[in-house]
């Protein structure tokens, strides 16, 4: 018997904000995987600290700093290896994701590479797009609004294109692309209706308007938009 | 000293997909408000059924089936001044909420209302939207991907503006909707991509092609739709 591999959503950082059933999986867990950045922290290792149980084996999967893609598969290839090795000596792996694992997740790719030979259960977490409406105290979209959720890498085109059609639009990845994603955004007219949100439910969380956002944000940091035309009553 | 009150998203349907947070602001209860289809049942309430504490003091918000305008925003207004009540006299109020609470949720008229008088909390919850992709094992959006959400009820005029501009949709509230949302994403090439998702995480839950998804779907149902040109390798 081969083991189970568990893609468990962790929520966007407090660790309150993890699912009962990912506790639980985490608690019992046998072996746990998680991606970090080359040498630095893993903010998914840092949320589920608190419960992964003395004596687990760790696997941590190096993802590469640079914005290319060779090194990243080969990453992934790597540590899609070893997660399959323990699993085929029929232990359960329990990989852990910031947020929701299906969504901008890098679980993704393991899942891309372990679906065909492994049972897999993915457990859906609080992904950072609510949890920033719900610290920016923005309700994000009602009866038969449309939201668009947009990476900040994106050309200004391709932003511009999305930017006048939906009634709510998130904007991740915010990091560097700051200046410019402010500057698109008060082309369009919408500087007064984004908000900028960083670290959101960690310790250092920072919630502006965009206007008074810092122009070197952080990785973990969204814009959000609500055109609220509607006042909701 | 008046109370606080907090908007609890409980997540799509399976308790243990509650976040620990929720549930123990259940488990400390002493006042809990719902919303409930008039006469109907509520999911909210049922999914935090095991936790509501005996005794507890349940404040019932009946929400009219009628799709006006007028009769829901007299419920939803005679449902605040119930909770305000409860706040003045320095209870706090934890009203539940199926999913998020700001992603379709009916907190968010509750919340426009009472925010400018009381102190509100909104803690974030699992929404349906990542439930689903996660028990139809689709990832929904990766590295620069963009996604749209969309209301079902929505015209095709409406819906067709976006189905060629985002990579992954979903569209929501599908119910009766569902011949003519089919019909329209035929006719767009889409159907192929789509997968029809019903009571996610419940007893009751059907993942299906959209192909075979049956004409009368009930509320509690969605249909996501993956373009992945990229194999997400
Ligand atoms: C690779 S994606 C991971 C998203 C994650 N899987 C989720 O479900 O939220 C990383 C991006 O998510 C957003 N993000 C994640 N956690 C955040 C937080 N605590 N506060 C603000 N933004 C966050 C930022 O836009 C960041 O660039
Ligand atoms: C009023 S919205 C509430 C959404 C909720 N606040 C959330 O965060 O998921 C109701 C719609 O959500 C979707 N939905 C909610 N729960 C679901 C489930 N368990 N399975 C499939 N769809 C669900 C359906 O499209 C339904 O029509």
């Amino acid at each position: 018997m081969t083991g189970t591999l568990y893609g468990v959503g962790l929520g966007p950082g407090d660790p309150d904000l993890m699912t009962r059933r990912a506790a639980r999986l985490i608690e019992g867990a046998e072996v746990v995987a998680y991606p970090a950045l080359a040498g630095g922290d893993s903010l998914a290792r840092a949320i589920a600290a608190d419960l992964i149980p003395v004596g687990v084996e760790e696997l941590r999967i190096e993802l590469p700093m640079s914005p290319d893609r060779a090194p990243a598969q080969a990453a992934y290839d790597a540590g899609a290896r070893r997660i399959a090795e323990c699993l085929e000596r029929g232990c359960d792996v329990v990989c852990l994701c910031e947020g929701d694992p299906f969504f901008y997740g890098s679980f993704m790719y393991l899942f891309a590479r372990l679906r065909s030979r492994f049972a897999v259960e993915v457990v859906p977490g609080v992904t950072s797009l609510t949890a920033c409406a719900a610290r920016a105290a923005m309700p994000l979209v009602a009866r038969n609004e449309v939201m668009t959720v947009l990476p900040g890498p994106l050309s200004d085109a391709a932003l511009r294109d999305h930017l006048g059609r939906a009634d709510t639009l998130a904007v991740m990845k915010v990091g560097r692309h700051l200046p410019r994603l402010r500057a698109l955004l008060a082309a369009e007219g919408l500087l007064e209706a984004a908000t900028y949100i960083e670290r959101a439910t960690l310790g250092a969380e920072r919630v502006l308007s965009l206007a008074d956002a810092p122009d070197d944000a952080p990785y973990f940091s969204m814009i959000l938009i609500a055109k609220g035309a509607d006042p909701w009553l």
